[in-house]
């Protein structure tokens, strides 16, 4: 667990303990009042943390070592999170161990925490300080954490996904109900689908979780999404790499995104994912999972990974202006394209020698839509007919982002444009075929 | 008006005119039943098209000139379509004209027929064509109409904007009391957005209509959103730029999008479009408009015109795997560039060097999000804070598309780094700044 303070060590032999009310006179003469949070081993030393009442955290130095008094002793030794979505029977199963859940982070907001002197937001390092930011994930599972990556989203790389589609097979492997992967959420849906590609064989649920509010926001989404993951872990038959995340603005309730199928639909909302093109696959609600649609099951035997990723994929969104001459430029080099056309995935007319060039080199161009919802229909206006002829494939109802890590994924495996053609064209983790009304 | 073919001036003869109920012997010995549809110019002489009961329209060719029997007159002579936003009461005005509004037509699904020989959707080539492919339009407004494109809006220019808004300037400044924009959705927005920074001082609406199912269809939307876009024009003080599309999937109204906030979010659905980050400015529902939020007023005066857009603007959306060396190749010789980025506006760290580089060479680097919804915030996150320092210009709120077409307008004024990034941060026509909930 997480070094204590000299300060929280004198603080225990004074029977105050985090989740315990206290009132804190300050360095600076002021008073506040609170719960104790835990301290946090790469905070300042001197710092104490205190959620008010408003459900911020502030971080304090208190003016003396008799400056810390206690108001009321907590009735749990939960801190300050909200525990409604722990089983109350679960501690009582202390005695018999909890089956193991993995957690393998890779970094973001949701692993990171808050340093109250300085107010930044650091990224935790250790295994130890990710397991003690959610003390209530004890009373669900035995959590076995590993701190893989610790980097914001937007700096992963295809490499990453390869090193982390090991680990979490590793994980499940080695006996574990499930795993937990938190994850910045910018390039979450990215994640989830190069996972969703490199695992089969899945014995347990991998479930990628984020948070749109750091963990020193009364608004925070972590805990919640955390907690959810790990009932979704014990409580479920799934085999599936899926995205946690809220399912709505309050702290109701979370959904599971099939990995193939989310995306970030907004910069910052809690409910910001979505699943596009079908339904969320279920629900954790008051701690109970709901799956309420089609989903494949925990499999026997083991995990089977296959996390090669070709890096030479060119992906862009067609606009007004993007000439034959800059489209060239750009997917000079690459071995693949994917384009996100504008409706039913159209591109300018002058684009289409483009594409038939590009195909008669061996080079797969692959078509999406930028529509976000509904399917690419190459069938139905002359553009499209002519760009079939010119060899694009069109990827129906496939997202970009998962168009983009599937090609990259395809590639790893054939040169053949032929064979690509036929893979991009097969429905191999339910990324493509099924609709759903907005 | 169309031509009439020798087959329907015979039928006319005989008392038989478009909206009837009729029978038809064909020349094949079928019976179909259903409302004789208007004739058009370049459909084959010999073929009459009937509505059926379903909806559908055929084209069937008689199987002699008493092939075609009289089952019912029609109460009106509005043929086929539903009628149910035209007022009554205007046709009681006929005596003292209706005021004008103009038709200025780019081509897309709402500006084409079907050839009921072929099948296949031909656009309209000629004003007469398009006024009479809506007859119930007469009765709300004089139309006064112009077939200026014949294209479908993925081949749609720059340049194309430019004419098409000194065209509707032309109109307005002549006398209408609204212009009427029938294109392709595929590149709507960004036509929305592009006559909204070109014009100014606005006599009327501009409104831009398409289309996303053809007029054979019993589902087809042209026509309500044509005639709501002809209330629009008559009935409002609305002075901007918007688009009018289908508000659900139902015909029961459409919604009005400001020109600068609007994008096409499915690929196929009747209700494909919608307001990014505000609400739609109004409905026109049962030929009624109501317009709920603030926006600009009809001006006095001329509408002014400045349309020109600098064509050497890159963009794209950023994803795992786009390196410095890709970037760099796909943005050389750019004007400007826009990075679509993850979440609040991220990239990869190491393409932070490129938009340093880019910027200090006097190339502006606008930031928005690819998440739809939500603004760009470069504060939180030390990603973001880097590509501050690097000189990255954050949109705020705006869409990616409007955020093109801005910068593409921008940069045909002003080339000096300062007053482009001073533009760029001016909200002009309402593009950014607003916020509303999902």
């Amino acid at each position: 667990m997480s070094g204590k303070s000299a300060l929280e060590r004198n603080l225990e032999s004074k029977g105050i303990e985090p989740g315990d009310s206290v009132e804190v006179v300050t360095s600076d003469g002021r008073v506040v009042q609170g719960v104790l949070m835990p301290h946090h081993e790469f905070s300042d030393e001197r710092i104490v943390t205190v959620k008010l009442k408003s459900g911020y955290n502030v971080g304090v130095e208190p003016r003396s070592e008799d400056a810390v008094r206690l108001i009321e002793k907590a009735d749990r030794k939960v801190a300050g999170k909200k525990a409604r979505i722990m089983s109350t029977e679960s501690s009582e199963t202390a005695a018999s161990p909890l089956p193991p859940v993995s957690i393998v982070s890779t970094g973001g907001t949701i692993a990171s925490y808050i340093d109250y002197r300085t107010g930044a937001v650091k990224p935790v390092i250790t295994a130890d300080e990710l397991a003690s930011s959610v003390p209530e994930l004890t009373s669900i599972c035995s959590p076995k954490t590993e701190v893989l990556y610790s980097v914001l989203s937007e700096n992963m790389r295809p490499e990453n996904w390869r090193n982390l589609a090991e680990r979490v097979a590793a994980h499940l492997n080695d006996g574990s109900r499930g795993c937990i992967v938190p994850h910045g959420t910018d390039t979450l849906g990215y994640t989830g689908a190069a996972l969703s590609f490199s695992l089969s064989n899945l014995t347990g649920p991998v479930v990628l979780v984020g948070s749109q509010r750091s963990s020193d926001r009364p608004s925070s989404d972590s805990t919640l999404n955390l907690l959810s993951a790990a009932k979704l872990c014990m409580d479920s038959d799934l085999g599936e790499v899926v995205v946690l995340m809220h399912a709505s603005t309050d702290d109701k309730g979370c959904a599971i995104h099939r990995g193939t199928r989310v995306r970030k639909c907004h910069s910052s909302r809690r409910d910001a994912f979505e699943s596009v093109n079908e339904l969320p696959i279920g629900t954790v609600e008051d701690g109970c999972v709901v799956l309420q649609r089609e989903h494949e099951k925990r499999s026997g035997g083991k995990v089977q990974v296959d996390a090669n990723f070709d890096d030479g994929v060119a992906m862009l969104n067609f606009y007004p202006g993007l000439t034959a001459w800059k489209f060239k430029k750009y997917t000079e080099g690459a071995s693949g394209v994917i384009i996100a056309g504008t409706g039913l995935g159209h591109v300018h007319q002058e684009l289409i020698q483009e594409i038939e060039r590009l195909t008669k080199g061996g080079i797969p161009v692959c078509i999406t839509t930028q529509c976000i919802w509904g399917a690419v229909n190459l069938n139905v206006y002359s553009t499209g007919r002519d760009m079939l002829k010119a060899g694009a494939i069109p990827l129906g109802d496939m997202l970009s982002e998962t168009a983009f890590v599937k090609l990259s994924w395809v590639l790893s495996h054939t040169d053949d444009l032929t064979k690509c053609r036929e893979m991009m064209l097969t429905d191999m983790r339910r990324e493509m075929g099924e609709r759903r009304s907005l």
